[in-house]
């Protein structure tokens, strides 16, 4: 009976280990969308204040890549976790290794927004507005998906990047144009396009995160598989 | 009695298994180094069949990291391994995904450098040269010291790519150049500037790779720590 209990606490704090962790994704999340929110906002104001809050803030997302990361190597040595909620911890560590590169990707938009900011190349920001907000929603979605472990909405989400692969071929079309119709403004455009680069990057990050979401609950890595196939396999 | 060599056996059936991982992350980085190896053949010879070997060798590549991923779950599961054998298994999975990346990049130089090879091209891409060359150096030198688990060589490669950096700059720079003084050639030399791009990140995965020896063998987590304080930190 004592032994009983024993095993009843131990997996009770087991799963308080689990739910916190998870968490602690969770609010990492929530800073990553902040931070990607403001550098977009970056884009259409050029605040200085602003963009200095976000590079300043990458740094705490760094921060809470490593410890979320440290803490997962600690319950698979501690918990000698199997099967699922295995599965929960690894996709945890590498949910957090993407959420730090959308970090660094918004980091970048801020300090390049920002750099190049004059009236003249207002123009060239705007054109990736649309971009901004469909990234910026796949990645709202992709965090709500990991939170209730949604295998439909991963998959739904996982297809929207080719919208926002789209959006950026069109933004690197119309900054071309730029550069072809006045060569002096190559270096700011180039600029403009490694935010363009790093916005698409965010999408693409995200995939990676509905894929650990199918790779938890469904048990299957689906990595550098197609969509479509991956739906044949999970029916 | 019979228990020390039950011990014994599983415990050497464990050693086998990790030795066998490690001997397939060798294998893998190998082919990897094979592969970007012949991307950078392709742009200097612009070699259409090379280049569409290894289009089609980066789905190897891919079925690599996914096997090589799933054998270090198994062996979690299974082995419940703890403290340097834990971090063994978890830094070959992040090594692979690393790996698998420097293969996209690989698979990226070699389509765009066949796509562009006219005379006229061939200028541009040659300002590639030093920057592939070195690159390529830090590939093989970082898997060389993954074999050995050697710290001291992991600190001095990461050092290195501010070198990588430095050509990258330079190559952009002069490809600015090209643009400025023909502005009909932005969209050929935006692809090579993508496929130099490209390059520059393989160095900055074998960075990562060079974290992951360190965070092995000294069981430090030296992520987003400046190379300077990491060699004061594991004095």
């Amino acid at each position: 009976m004592d032994n009983m209990n024993l095993s009843k606490h131990i997996s009770g704090q087991f799963n308080a280990e689990l739910e916190d962790v998870r968490n602690r994704v969770m609010a990492m999340g929530g800073l990553v969308e902040e931070q990607l929110t403001n550098a977009l906002s970056v884009l259409q104001s050029g605040d200085d204040e602003l963009a200095k809050k976000v590079v300043a803030r990458d740094r705490k997302v760094n921060t809470l890549e490593v410890s979320i990361d440290e803490e997962c190597t600690r319950i698979i040595a501690k918990r000698q976790p199997a099967a699922s909620d295995l599965r929960l911890v690894l996709a945890i560590s590498k949910t957090v290794s993407d959420l730090e590169r959308i970090g660094d990707s918004a980091e970048r938009i801020a300090r390049l927004a920002t750099e190049h900011h004059s009236k003249r190349q207002r123009g060239m920001l705007v054109s990736m507005d649309a971009m901004g907000r469909h990234t910026l929603k796949m990645l709202h979605e992709v965090l709500d998906a990991f939170a209730r472990m949604d295998v439909d909405a991963a998959l739904r989400i996982h297809k929207e990047d080719a919208k926002v692969d789209a959006e950026y071929e069109a933004v690197v079309r119309q900054l071309m144009t730029f550069m072809m119709e006045d060569p002096r403004s190559i270096p700011n455009v180039l600029d403009v396009l490694w935010a363009a680069r790093a916005l698409e990057r965010v999408g693409d990050r995200c995939q990676n995160i509905c894929e650990y979401i199918i790779y938890y609950v469904k048990g299957k890595d689906v990595r550098h598989l197609d969509m479509n196939q991956v739906e044949d396999l999970l029916k």
